[in-house]
């Protein structure tokens, strides 16, 4: 099995970006995919930040190189065999790498916005992505693995996971979005949903854009688009709206 | 602008296929992307489901064929226009076409696995994904557009919210995991997180499979299943915990 560093010095320039990720799938063929692509692709390209998709199969042993098998005490599918997962993390974990390892699976802690900002300040991170019926609790305990789902439902595996919190990541890296980020994050980070948008035209199949809109009444429009913004959290998110409601009274 | 109507018997097979996805996006080319390959990939070439990525730019008038302008009342980013959306919408839609509409977005509705089968049992669906600060309110009204949300993060658009909504649609659609999906599917719908794994080796790093789980007695392994995955539960996702335990007690 190959012991080689990915930081060391020979290693190719994209791992010394300013925020690294590594990906371990059975799937290496899927990245960087959509991430290759508008936002995230551009800021891959100006090396902002760096993608390297490893195949865990490749650190599989013997004549069939087995990567799963079935689990013990019965059941349906297969599960991830523990030494073969770990020489796959061990691989791409540098001297000295401090990156979070995560275990995408629907199992995990929600991701959250916030957890996504602290994934950013943790310079990468290192995704095994989930197949099959599950992977061996031994490796997610003994590689420390931390278990995030990025929602209440089941995927085919872990890589769409792993695509989706890299994205998440990687438009809030210095240099990809701008201003325009800082302007949604906010929104988001008040705690409540986004107020409705209007543009041109200015009448639409009968509908006009509500006229304070149009006003150039900044204090008004300001306050008519916090009203929409909690009306609609309250109607939607009623779990959201108890935690605004709970920080602004405290 | 093309009036075809994608249902007409002169249109690909595809569209009749059992369970058939239209995606509006500026970024049709990072579709099928991820679920052209392993499982949603086969039941895409199997004819289990089809899809079709739309270029909302293909609906743009006039020399630029702008499909996005400023926001009405000020603020950053840009918006999706409706007269641009709408056309696209309506060159989707089938006469007599009953699938939802859903616009990928941080405001909408958490995406829940009940909602999955929902939307399985739907036919189909017509997916808008969002980019920059938002789409028009009136085209969201006037197309009935039904908005969801993956999760409590910001992505860069709206592409990949439709990849995670069509892949955990698709692997419940029949022929495409038989029994594996059903075991997964009904521990997650248990409302209890999925109990711990194990495989072979029976040894790792000093590591053993717990004994139970060897001892062949069918009865105590499910009893000690049932027991870790509601530890697992109450200790990672107390609101799911409760709400097993309040329909258990009902």
């Amino acid at each position: 099995m190959s012991e080689a560093n990915p930081f060391e010095k020979d290693e190719p320039e994209g791992l010394k970006t300013p925020w690294r990720a590594s990906v371990l799938t059975l799937y290496p063929d899927m990245f960087p995919g959509p991430l290759g692509t508008s936002l995230a692709g551009r800021a891959l390209e100006n090396e902002i930040w760096s993608l390297e998709a490893v195949h865990i199969r490749d650190f599989a042993e013997g004549k069939h190189r087995n990567v799963d098998d079935t689990p013990a005490g019965g059941g349906a599918g297969m599960v991830l065999r523990p030494d073969v997962v770990s020489r796959a993390i061990d691989h791409v974990t540098g001297e000295g790498d401090t990156r979070p390892r995560i275990l995408l699976s629907p199992r995990g802690k929600a991701l959250t916005q916030e957890k996504v900002h602290q994934l950013k300040e943790a310079g990468g991170v290192i995704l095994l992505c989930g197949r099959f019926e599950g992977v061996d609790q031994r490796v997610i305990d003994g590689r420390e693995l931390e278990e995030i789902s990025i929602g209440d439902y089941i995927l085919s595996g872990g890589e769409l996971g792993a695509m989706v919190l890299m994205d998440a990541v990687v438009r809030l890296l210095p240099g990809v979005m701008g201003k325009i980020a800082s302007g949604e994050e906010e929104s988001f980070e008040s705690g409540l949903l986004e107020y409705p948008h209007y543009t041109r035209p200015t009448e639409w199949e009968g509908r006009e854009i509500p006229e304070i809109l149009t006003s150039g009444h900044h204090g008004k429009i300001a306050e008519w688009r916090q009203k929409k913004a909690i009306e609609l959290t309250k109607e939607r998110r009623p779990d959201l709206y108890e935690s605004w409601l709970a920080k602004r009274e405290s």
